[in-house]
C-alpha cells in the first residue's frame, strides 16, 4: 500500500533521502543462480551518473555496495540489497530557500501530505532517488539474459529538435544518448544556449526491447502497457507515455492502424509490440514525455510555507535536461517491468 | 499477480467473458454507511450502454444486480458484488473465425499467453470487460460524494477533427460526449462516413477532475499520475496517456512549463494538478488516445492457429470508433484511482 | 488491503452475506486448461452442506454455478467466478434480537469496526461465508492433482473425546469425519447429549497432505507453516493452529525433537514435514483447535446496542459443534495454500 | 510475491544473511511526525542481543543505524531503513559442515527450494535474521504510542516448566523473561543441565496487549488472529499458536467458552480478546510453543549434500533454548500486526 515498492514478482524497495546518508533498494523475488557482481551494476549507474558531460557538477561517485543476497558471485534467491552512500552533499544552498516551495517541484506536495518534509534537496521526490531504480535495473538485465532480450533507451527529441533516424549503434557515442548523428550537435548547442539564460529544457526519450518473448503482460489491468505505462510516468520528470503509434492513433483509419499478420510475423508495428495488454513477440517501443528541469535561476514567482507570496531563483547545482540522466532510468524501469512479467509469466505455463 | 484486480485499498476485482454468462466486479474496501442504490450504478451503466446512437446495435439492457455489500441502502463495509447477466449473445458470427486470429485483436497473444481461448467475441479482452469498471466507477464516486469530487470524461478528437474549446454543460448534450458545440456534427458526419467505407476511426478522451484535495498520490512509484497512466493504459484502446501539458512539455522552456505559485493558487496548470506524484489542488487534467476499433469489414491478411495465411473481414455487430462508449469507461478509472488514494492517505493522517 | 481475499498468486476472493441474495467467489489466478466442471466442485460443497446428519436442519441444496473463467470444460486462465445463491433463507427468528450483541459471535465487534452491520445471521462473519472457501478449494485440488498432492482432513477430537489412532479409510464413512472407528459412536452420542441441554461442543480438526514436493514455502515471513496457520486460523471458530509436535514441542530435548535424516528420508516427522518454512517432501500435518458454536439455547448475559444489559437464548437452527462440517473448509484452506505455493515456486525455476 | 514482506499498510521487508556483511530492514508506510531515534530502537535490539547471560557467546553490539526516513528526530512518512552490520562473524565452524545438512535446520529444505545456498551459518534461515524483525518492531511501538497500546511477551514455560502466575512487573528483572518469580531459578538450573549434556530446551512464550482499541482486524481472512498466527508462526522455532484459551476449547461446551457481555465488559476473556477477528477491546492474549534449538552438540544421522549417510554434532556458539532471547522478536511481531490493523482501520472511518 505505500508507495515504495514496484512490481509483483520481481520486487523492489527503494529507500533514502537526496540529502540522506545513503540511497537503495531491496530487490525481493530475484531468482537464483544469477550470476551478478556489484561491477555489473556499476556499469549501468555510471550512465546516470552527475558530473558526466553535459551535466550537474555534483561529483558523486555513486559506488554500489550489495549487501545481501549474493554469495560466491552468484544470486541466492533471497533479497538482493544495493546501496549507494551519499558523499559529495552540499545542504547550503538549500538553507536559505528551506520554507519556499520551488515551482514544479514536490516541495509544496510533500508538505500537504506529510505535514513534514526533508528540505535539503527535494528528499525523496529528487531524481537522486532514481539511482536506486538503475541499480536495480541492472540486476533485473540478469535475468532478461536468460532469455537475450536487450533494451535500448535513447533521446529522440530534445528542446523541440526531433531525432530523424533511429541509429542504435550511436546512442552510446554521444553524451546525451541521442539515436540520430545528424542532430546530436543541435541538441548539444542548445543546452549550452539554454544554460546561459538560466533556464532549461525538456524532450522526449524512446525505449526499444529486442527479442522479448510473446505472452507477457496480464489481462485486464495488470497489461503490459498499462505496466510499462505506470514504470515509466513514475519517474519524477515524465508528463506522458505512448506505445507504438501512441497518440497519432486518434487520426488513424483501422484500416491503417491494424498490423496485419503474415505466417512470416506483423506487417507493421502500430501496437508497439503489444496486443490486448500481451507482448506479440515483436520489437516493444514505448516513448516518454520528459519535462524541462523545474530548478531554473530565472526569478519565478511562489510562496513560503505559511502562505506568503515571494520569489525564488534556484542557484545550487542543476542539470539543463532530465537528458541524458534519465535515459537510463527508463531503460531500468522497463527491465523491472518485463524482469516482474516473465516471473509472472511462469506460473501458467503447463508443465507441473 | 494475476492481473485481474485494480487498486490496493479500494480494491475491485472483474471477471466474465464478453460471451459468457455473466460479468461482473467485487469491489473490497468501500467503506461502511455510504448510500448506494442499483439504480446509481445503472445510470453510469447507460451511459456505455449499446445500442445507443452511433454505437453497435447489440442490445444489452445491461441491467446491474447487486449481490453482496449493500443493507437497506447502505453498504456495509464488505465486498460489494454486482453482476449483469448477458443477454443478447450471438456467438454465431465468431463461430466461422474461431480459428482466425483478428487482426488489432487479443486473440493472437492470449493463444500464445495461455494455449487456450474462447474464441466467442473476444471472451475477456472484449470492450465488454468494462462494464464492470463503469459499474464500480459508480461505486467510487459515492466515496467521492463525501469530498464533492466531481469527474467529467469528454471527447477531444475524434477521426482526426479536434475540439477548439471545452464547455462542460455540452458534454450530456450529444451522444459523442464532445465538449465542442462547434465540431460535434463534424464528427457525427465523419462516423457515418467512415462507417460506408467498413472502416473505423480513433480519437482522444479528456478527463478533467474538480474539488480534488491536494496531498493525493504515494511517493515515488505509486505517484498519482503513474497510477492515471497505469488505469486508462489498461483500456484495451489506448495507446498514450497524458497529464497537463503532456507531450507539449518535451518543447517548452522551463520558464513556461513550471506553474508559478501564489498564495491565490497556481498561476498555470501545465502540471495538471499534479507535482512530483501527488494532487496538487488544482483541476487534475489527463488525457487518453484511443485507436480505431480493430473490427473492420474491410478485408486484411492475417494468420489461423495453426499459422496458415488467410485474410478476414470482420462482419459482426461493431462500433465505428470506441469512442463514445469508451468514455464513461475513462472516468470510471479515474475515479477508481482517487477513491484508492483518498483511502490511502488516511492512514498517514496525524490524529490517533 | 481490505480483507477479503486470500493467496498472492492463486488468489481468491470471496463475497456475500449469510442471509443475502448470494455467496461466492473469484478465483484469479488459476492456470489454463485444468478440467473443471460444476460437478467436481458440488461433491466438495456436499461435505459441508447442511442438513446432513448431526447438522443444522437448515436446508440449503447450496447448488454451485460457474459464471466465468472456464470454457468446454477447461479453466481459461482467466478469473473462475463460482456462485451460491441462498435459497433457505428464514431471517424471522433475527428480527427479535437485531439489536442484541449474542456473545461469542462477532455481532459486538463488527459493530464497533463500521457502526453498521447486517444483523441477519451474522451477515459476513457467519460460518456460511466458508461455502465460498470449500468451492475455491476445489479448484485448488485441480491443479493440485498434477501433483497427485492429496489433502485429508478429519476429526481428530469431539466434545473432549480424542482419537487414538489414525485410519484415513475410515474418515468418509461416517457422518463427523472421524479418523478413528473406536471413538466415533461416542463422539456420536456427545452430540446428541449436548443438544439436549442446549449446549454445544469444540474439538480439534487434522490435515495430513501427502505427495508434497519440497520446496513450498518463502522464506521468512511468507513460511509454508506461518501461511497454513493464516489460513486456518482465518476460519472463524479456530483458536488454536499446530504443525507436527505443535505444542508439544515446549516439553522435548533437542535430541527429541530433531527429525534425523537418512538415505531413505526422515527418521521422524516432529517438523510436521514443514523445515524453516518450507515442504521437506515428509507428510504435512497441521491440526486447528475449533471452539464450540457460539449459538446456544442456554440463557446468557449479553448487552444491546446501546449498552443495556440483557440476556439471550440463542433458538435458529443451529450445529451443536463446528464438527464436522469445517472439516472440508479446513481441508478446502489447506487446498488454497499448497496451490498458491506451487506458482509461487514455479517463478524461481531454473529454466527460461 | 516474494516472501521477505510483512504487513500492508504498516510493510516492513527484511534482508541480510546470518553471516553476511549487515542485517536490515525497509518499514514503508509509517506515519510522518513520529518521534524516532536510534536508541529507542537499540533498546530494544538489546533485549535479544547475543552475549547475554544464558544465551550464545557470539558477541554483537548489533548497533543499529537509520539510513533514512527520520530527518531532526522525526518520522518523515518516506521508507524508514534500519540496518545492523554484522561484526563479530566467524563462518570458520561452519566450513568443515558446509555440504552436510543439519537436522531440525532449513539446510535441506533451502538447497531443496533453490539449488544453492549460503552455508554460513543458516544464512538467511538463521535466528539471527529476526534483529531486524526487532527492529521494526520498536518503531511500529511509536505509533502504538499514540493509542498508549502496550506490548508484554514473557515466558510461560521452558523445558517442561510451567508458570504457574503471571507478574508482569517481574519480566524484566530476569535473564529468561520469565513471568512467574517462583519457576524461573528451576528454569535457569533446567538450562545449565542440559547444556552439559549437549541437548537444547523448547518453551512456550505468551503475549499480552493492553489498550488495544476495538474494531482492529479485517474480517474473513485478515482476522486480527490469523494475522498474529501468522506472525508467530512465521519465527524459526514457533511449532504452534493459540488465542485465548487456544487449544483447551475443544473441550469446552458453549456456554463455558462464550464470554458473556455486560455494561462493565466481558465477564471471561476464552476469546483472547478477539472476536471473529476482530479485536473487541479486551487484552490480546496469544502463545507461541518454541521447539529446542536444533544446533546440538549430541550426534545425529544426516546426510550430505550429495545424499550420503553421515552424522553430525554441531558445535559453534549455540543458545540452548531460543528463550529467552525470541521473547523480543514475539513482542515485535505483534507489535507490527497491530501498527498495521490500526492503519487499516484509519480507512474505513466516516470522516471525509
Amino acid at each position: 500500500m505505500p508507495g515504495n515498492s514496484f512490481g509483483q514478482a520481481f520486487r523492489i524497495t527503494t529507500f533514502g533521502e537526496s540529502h540522506g546518508i545513503a540511497l537503495g533498494v531491496i530487490i525481493d523475488g530475484c531468482p537464483p543462480k544469477l550470476p551478478l557482481t556489484a561491477a555489473d551494476i556499476q556499469e549501468e549507474l555510471d550512465k546516470r551518473r552527475p558530473g558526466r558531460k553535459l551535466t550537474t557538477p555534483r561529483r558523486e561517485p555513486d559506488r554500489v555496495e550489495i549487501l545481501s543476497g549474493v554469495f560466491e558471485g552468484k544470486t541466492l534467491g533471497t533479497p538482493i540489497t544495493l546501496i549507494v552512500y551519499n558523499q559529495d552533499v552540499d545542504s547550503s544552498k538549500y538553507e536559505a530557500i528551506k520554507d519556499v516551495f520551488r515551482p514544479g517541484h514536490g516541495d509544496f506536495t510533500y508538505f500537504k501530505k506529510y505535514g513534514i518534509r526533508d528540505w535539503r534537496g527535494g528528499g525523496r521526490s529528487s531524481g537522486r532517488e532514481t539511482v536506486a531504480r538503475v541499480a536495480a535495473g541492472a540486476v533485473a538485465q540478469r535475468l532478461l539474459d536468460r532469455w537475450k532480450i536487450e533494451v535500448y533507451a535513447y533521446t529522440v527529441a530534445l528542446g523541440g529538435i526531433y531525432a530523424q533516424e533511429c541509429d542504435l549503434d550511436f546512442i552510446e557515442k554521444n553524451a546525451l544518448f541521442c539515436c540520430d548523428k545528424s542532430v546530436y550537435k543541435k541538441m548539444e548547442q542548445r543546452i549550452l544556449e539554454v544554460k546561459k539564460q538560466g533556464d532549461s529544457l525538456g524532450g522526449i526519450v524512446e525505449v526499444r526491447v529486442k527479442n522479448c518473448p510473446s505472452g507477457l503482460g496480464e489481462p485486464v489491468f495488470d497489461k503490459l502497457d498499462a505496466e510499462l505505462a505506470k514504470a515509466l510516468m513514475s519517474i519524477g520528470a515524465v508528463k506522458g507515455v505512448e506505445i507504438g503509434a501512441g497518440f497519432k492513433v486518434a487520426d488513424l483509419l483501422g484500416s491503417e492502424c491494424n498490423d496485419e499478420i503474415t505466417p512470416q510475423g506483423f506487417l507493421s508495428n502500430n501496437a508497439g509490440g503489444i496486443l490486448a495488454g500481451i507482448s506479440n513477440g515483436d520489437e516493444i517501443i514505448v516513448r516518454a514525455a520528459v519535462k524541462p528541469i523545474s530548478s531554473i535561476e530565472k526569478e519565478q514567482r511562489t510562496i513560503t510555507e505559511n502562505g506568503k507570496p515571494t520569489t525564488i531563483s534556484v542557484k545550487g547545482r542543476h542539470d539543463i535536461s532530465a537528458i541524458p540522466r534519465i535515459v537510463p532510468v527508463c531503460a531500468a524501469m522497463v527491465r523491472l517491468v518485463l524482469a516482474d512479467h516473465l516471473l509472472r509469466q511462469r506460473m501458467i505455463s503447463e508443465e507441473a
